[in-house]
């Protein structure tokens, strides 16, 4: 069985359970626009005119699409019937769903998780008037939930593909701090560890501007920028943001070091308060970790083990989901801020991955965050590699 | 002046030209669903939380970013003022609307051109409740004839980049000839050709599953499918369908060889037909091609000489625009089916740069189809690189 035929019939399992008779995915031209569900409904191919996968809760894989691209379709393994056409998709698309006449026709559009929000404006103003004077246009529902059921339940396979990648991520981690040196950039040390994941045939996790960001010292610009000119110098707090991706499923990890002044043999002690307070949160956050609790009630614990020690609460999620891309969509170990919507309150489920990274500035030092991979199994969270539990000391 | 720079400042004269007092580029985590505007907006990098892009007639040039990201923005030196926030877009997104108070707001929704239909469903009604209460949600309009010349029309440094993606295409072919053999089969020549792109450190401009297409034969399926184990024989038309992307510009380009028989110094009769016959279309669609005309004009010439010389009408539209992506949007060489919606009614404008692929089948011999790229001058249309002019003989 292929990733596709595995994830597919484990949709139709979720349509079951939540009841929806249909899920609809309805697309065009996906090099300009892709719609994230495809990754898992037909893989990387993209489909150049006016497409539709249909997903039924009895079990009915069906497709429609351009006839020059039924063939590849077909290579799948996966849909069957698949009806093609030349010219027009509308009569087809509408005489399909209406010989299937659902109660319920859940579509790519989502508030809260942008990978369940693959449905363009344009499109669903489309999809309506195609369906005009039908019932079907007014029983479209959002696909939100089936989506996030179906890239937040890893199956095996999904498992066992981020779990080397944290693998590989850890050995580069390793790599790279015996190789930096006290005067390097950030930019020479996020080039190094960037020519080891191209040596081993593999992709970054996110773009390259900032995978790696390295930050070293107070005065590197922390966030989503990337690295700077700056050198590592003794004294600073030297911090990392890294992820590769493997066979299409991602790892994203945070580690920090310190370098070392003339006469140190470990750490300031603010520097190992500091660490001391991630490492806790992140221990704790994880401890409370299993299905059926939401996503804020660990954001909560963890964030205010930070305030609580006298730092400034982080201005971002505790954690995200982590699958095909570094930042998944669904439930969010996050707080109740609008740009978050409402992906804080929903429960976590066995299978998901989470990341957890907390962070804070020691002031004078530089930034300390770390992150950590988690899956979410039957009896609470898991790491899914070897946590970082003290600060790696650098002295050249 | 950077690439980026220059395409901001060619869409602040376009909104003059076309009268729009501001352009909203409203997006969220792009690493999930990415607005092909970002890409001349700000390049290849992902925007996290909602972020707003907006351009006005004026010139003025403003951006609402998470904090975390507002740093990296900043790098281009494109947006002034950058607005960063924490925890919620909301009211910085109205207030500034409001002060701007534009009578028009183009937003990224189109139903004819995939590449100016960024904005998702669910973005669209956040974006309209964001603007509740002022007559601002009103005033949306669709951005489409600013992307369609955006995109459309290439600056020098796009036109160069695309010619050298060309050139080296045409290179790759001739190496590609050189090297196939009877026996062969399509993978095999397929992987010739994607290692050559690799050996130059490039991408290929669509997926590799059907990135070259190789068709060898009448029984190999012709279409966006890829190649297959079908092996090369004598008495096959051998048909390419390949483009590589050279920094960040596409070609597409389609070749035809045939696979000489046994004591054949020349293709039969009915593959010269067929080969004349689509040289003929190209040529004389090309020399009709100027600003002004529509693209579906420029479709019925090329294709009543194909119909007209007995062949059946090509399912697809004659050519397409070329850019970024291989399969650009905007004004279209096509016909009026519905699935083009209506770019082919568009008129085609100066420093457009389309393909032109016509294509028939010979009963018994292959798929035939050529495609060249051509740039849309003051004095008309110019073909980018050097033309098929003769089919391609194979005797070994």
């Amino acid at each position: 069985m292929t990733l596709i035929q595995e994830k597919v019939q484990q949709a139709i399992d979720i349509l079951q359970q939540q009841k929806i008779d249909l899920w609809l995915t309805f697309v065009r031209e996906t090099s300009g626009v892709r719609d994230p569900a495809l990754d898992l409904l037909v893989g990387p191919a993209d489909l150049t005119w006016p497409s539709a996968l249909m997903l039924t809760r009895q079990g009915g894989k069906l497709a429609i699409i351009g006839n020059l691209e039924k063939e590849s379709l077909e290579r799948l393994g996966v849909y069957d019937p698949i009806l093609g056409y030349d010219t027009a998709v509308r009569d087809l698309l509408r005489d399909t769903i209406v010989r299937l006449d659902p109660q319920t026709i859940a579509v790519n559009t989502s508030r809260n998780n942008v990978h369940a929000d693959g449905l363009t404006h344009a499109m669903y103003e489309i999809l309506r008037e195609h369906l005009a004077g039908t019932p079907y246009a007014d029983r479209l529902v959002s696909a939100e939930p089936i989506i996030n059921s179906l890239r937040g339940r890893k199956t095996p396979e999904e498992l066992a593909r981020i779990r080397e990648a944290v693998r590989i991520t850890d050995e580069i981690f390793q790599q790279t701090f015996d190789y930096l040196q006290i005067g390097m950039t950030e930019l020479e040390v996020a080039d190094f560890m960037q020519a080891q994941v191209r040596t081993r045939g593999l992709e970054l996790a996110w773009p390259a501007e900032n995978c790696p960001a390295v930050n070293s010292g107070p005065n590197s610009p922390v966030g989503h920028s990337g690295p700077t000119d700056i050198r590592l110098e003794r004294g600073h707090l030297l911090h990392f943001d890294f992820g590769v991706k493997y066979e299409d499923y991602c790892s994203d990890i945070q580690r920090v070091a310190y370098l070392l002044r003339e006469g140190e043999t470990e750490a300031p002690i603010e520097v190992q308060r500091g660490f001391l307070t991630i490492r806790t949160a992140i221990e704790k956050a994880r401890a409370a970790m299993q299905a059926g609790v939401t996503g804020n009630a660990i954001d909560i614990i963890a964030r205010d083990i930070v305030t609580g020690a006298g730092y400034p609460s982080y201005p971002y999620a505790l954690g995200h989901q982590l699958g095909r891309v570094a930042h998944d969509g669904g439930a969010l170990l996050g707080p109740l801020w609008e740009k978050y919507g409402d992906s804080p309150n929903l429960k976590l489920e066995v299978g998901q991955v989470f990341t957890i990274e907390p962070g804070l500035a020691v002031p004078g030092y530089g930034y300390l965050g770390l992150e950590e991979d988690v899956v979410i199994t039957e009896s609470g969270a898991e790491y899914l590699g070897s946590c970082q539990t003290e600060i790696v000391l650098i002295e050249r």
